[in-house]
């Protein structure tokens, strides 16, 4: 018993961080419920159930189906619902009258063709690929239309039928709505504000993990990631956070077409705000995180470039990401401060930082290929570090693992070579120079953002000083 | 008027060829049209009118709702509305029992209350992660239960009402199943696994696009990328499908949530098919498709090898590509027929080319590193092709768009550096060699999910020769 209760305690204490962690969560439940209970009271009491009798019930139906999470995917879907109600029901209608028209044995007829007509038609349509956001709406179509001219062919009046049906819907669609909008509106927008600013922050946190983790790397966890599952590492939270933005756009774009139907609200306040452009900067986004996830790649590859040849770089390395990190980090807060402000000492200095570290890649790079130069060339050039042979040992690790075999699921385990192995180094280094060149793309995309959605200038004075 | 004519013309065509690209989509229009017709049929005729009176347009609604493309998604679907309405009918009469003792002015509180309550925590239990693919069924649970006990209070026989919904439900499930598996049926798991194969044929496209790009290209179409889109090469077919194959992740999940509802049939006769094991391929071939993107990034890189550089490891560099696209190719036909083959001879000839790639850096290694050792150490290493300086024109190119500024639109145009350039063709070539070392996991993952799913063996008689 004490062992229930303990199980118990800990499935409420989730439940109760699960609410504390998104408090809209708790918001929007007893918001649904509220909203049926108010459509229900049309029923529960005497006076509205005279009135309206028992279509009513359509409303209870339109709440619960209509009532989405943020304001504009409600009205996104009130719209596709009361839209695709009235096209059905004036449908409907012309086509009941009709019926009625050619007579009682023809009539059965031509409703039932009729509705394999509409139901093969609104099935074809909504596959298409511009009309897949307004599923929903095809499917209102093709229930609604049965419903009234079947309902209208056993009542005989097809047109009564359809207006009670529309007007009950009308009810439950303005509860819904109302209950959505008035009481602590959950806007789309927001949301997708706050998306955006987040996959900037996380980005930028993924960027820093990974380069601290490969200049802190000393190759001695090289071996448990064959065997760790593909793609999961479990001491880098960041990196997940970094492939679930690549995951993003899907919601990002459900977002901004529900946004699109939010009325100016909180800090949104113009007209037609450019809700796409947070959909192209996350594209921009995703693709610096491209960077980032081929940076990782070249942490976790087989062949690595030894660790005393990563530390003569690790000053200039580690400049460059934070200074990337740090712009990167500056832009998610100017979207969400909602400000502009003047980057360019901030660029300038990522841009001197990647400089830097091309110059040094320059100035050393005879060491990237050194191990050639060794051992065929004999050449002068001097080593400055001493433990530089530490990839010739890696090469051995190599080939010890390396098997013939005749299996399928057996490793191709490539032999390692000494120039390879540096020359990850200088994978690793250019995927970050090419990481910081494609910042270009996302200060412009930002830019874009921030003057079509009016974002409020700052640090002006700066020029006046 | 020809004009309006013509414009149609081209409107039917482009319809016509969108049900040619895919025949399901006429099959499922057809079924869906098929499937409200026999429905509405019952109330049409006379006979089956009278024995399931009115209630019977709750079937239509069930038949409009649950019809889904595929037989897995039209189960999913159909278990959340039967179990959501079984549920919530035996709690409404529960709950209207207990009301109706409690007296005429308790009871309608007691159900405003428990509708109130009802609505909260279905709401809540939908957003926790692990119930988010039922969404749908507690949806059911709240409008089935406020409906009942709603039109239960009202006609002062709840009981009734609610069996008269569950099976005019019942009766929807039945002809939506029927007809959506016994005519024509689409399964999620055909779809899946020809998704899944076409993954792994788009993979090997991209890769051979981009690298011949890479060996073909004279940097002369090279200034053309900053103008355009980000991510939008419209000479590139296949990076857009390797790009979507990134985003597949999403539909390759709902494809197996679906698949795991269906019978077996087909060819994937055996009870338990392992269809999360296509979602893990799908991971690892993500994982694989990344190097790809990173392989596309240097493709359109600000800082670029000369033309010559890249020309001197051409062979081994297709040649590397050809033989990885050729095993990833027969890994998506092994699973598209369903038969394990032996690829030793296939693994062992991606690992020698790979070998030679690297090899062929080793010896070259010197190229790479050469602008070097020309301008500052003079050292006595041969050149052996004579356009090597165009890593200097490369360069004066990137000097001359450098410019001054304070706007953040501004891009950072780096200054080009010899070495960097160079580099850049080993960043590409190590980029390559990781893409086949990570090809191990993907034969692995396809090895495992031949044996879960118990492909046949093919090709045994080879071990006997």
């Amino acid at each position: 018993l004490p062992e229930t209760r303990n199980k118990f305690k800990v499935w409420m204490y989730k439940i109760w961080e699960f609410a504390k962690e998104d408090i809209n969560r708790v918001t929007f439940s007893l918001k649904v419920g509220l909203a049926v209970l108010l459509v229900s009271l049309l029923i529960l009491f005497q006076a509205p159930y005279q009135v309206f009798s028992t279509s009513i019930i359509w409303s209870i139906l339109t709440v619960a189906i209509m009532f989405e999470y943020t304001v504009g995917a409600t009205f996104h879907k009130g719209f596709n619902r009361v839209l695709g109600s009235l096209f059905a029901g004036v449908l409907a209608i012309a086509i009941a009258e009709l019926a009625l028209m050619s007579g009682p044995v023809a009539e059965p007829i031509i409703i039932g063709i009729s509705i394999f007509i509409i139901g093969s038609v609104t099935s074809f349509m909504k596959l298409w690929p511009t009309f897949v956001p307004y599923e929903y709406g095809f499917r209102v179509i093709l229930f609604t239309y049965c419903l009234i001219i079947v309902s209208g062919y056993r009542s005989g009046n097809p047109i009564r039928t359809s207006i009670e049906r529309l007007y009950s819907i009308a009810i439950g669609a303005i509860i819904a709505i109302a209950v959505n909008t008035l009481i602590f509106p959950i806007w789309a927008g927001e949301q997708l504000h706050k998306e955006l600013v987040k996959s900037f922050n996380s980005v930028a946190d993924s960027l820093e993990e990974c380069v601290n983790k490969y200049l802190s790397n000393d190759g001695s966890d090289h071996s448990e990631f064959t065997n760790t599952l593909m793609d999961e590492f479990p001491d880098e939270p960041q990196y997940k956070k970094c492939r679930s933005t690549l995951n993003s756009s899907a919601k990002l774009e459900s977002l901004a077409l529900s946004a699109k139907w939010e009325p100016p609200h909180g800090r949104f306040r113009h007209l037609f705000y450019p809700w796409s452009e947070y959909v192209k900067v996350g594209a921009v986004l995703r693709y610096c995180a491209y960077e980032v996830m081929a940076l990782h790649g070249v942490l976790h590859s087989e062949i690595q470039a030894p660790y005393n040849l990563r530390s003569i770089f690790e000053t200039e390395i580690s400049e460059a990401t934070n200074k990337a990190a740090d712009l990167i980090r500056c832009l998610g807060k100017d979207i969400c401060d909602m400000k502009q402000t003047i980057k360019s000492t901030l660029v300038r200095s990522v841009r001197s930082s990647s400089e830097r570290l091309q110059r040094a890649i320059e100035t050393h790079a005879y060491l990237l290929a050194s191990s050639y130069q060794l051992s065929d060339h004999n050449s002068s050039i001097p080593l400055p570090i001493n433990g530089f042979s530490k990839s010739n040992q890696l090469a051995e690790f190599k080939r010890e693992n390396e098997e013939e075999g005749e299996m399928n699921s057996q490793r191709i385990l490539s032999v390692s070579w000494e120039s390879t192995a540096a020359l990850s180094l200088a994978t690793f280094t250019s995927l970050l120079i090419e990481f910081v060149a494609r910042l270009d793309h996302l200060v412009e995309a930002v830019h874009h953002l921030s003057q079509m959605a009016k974002f409020q200038h700052e640090n002006l004075n700066i020029f006046l000083l």
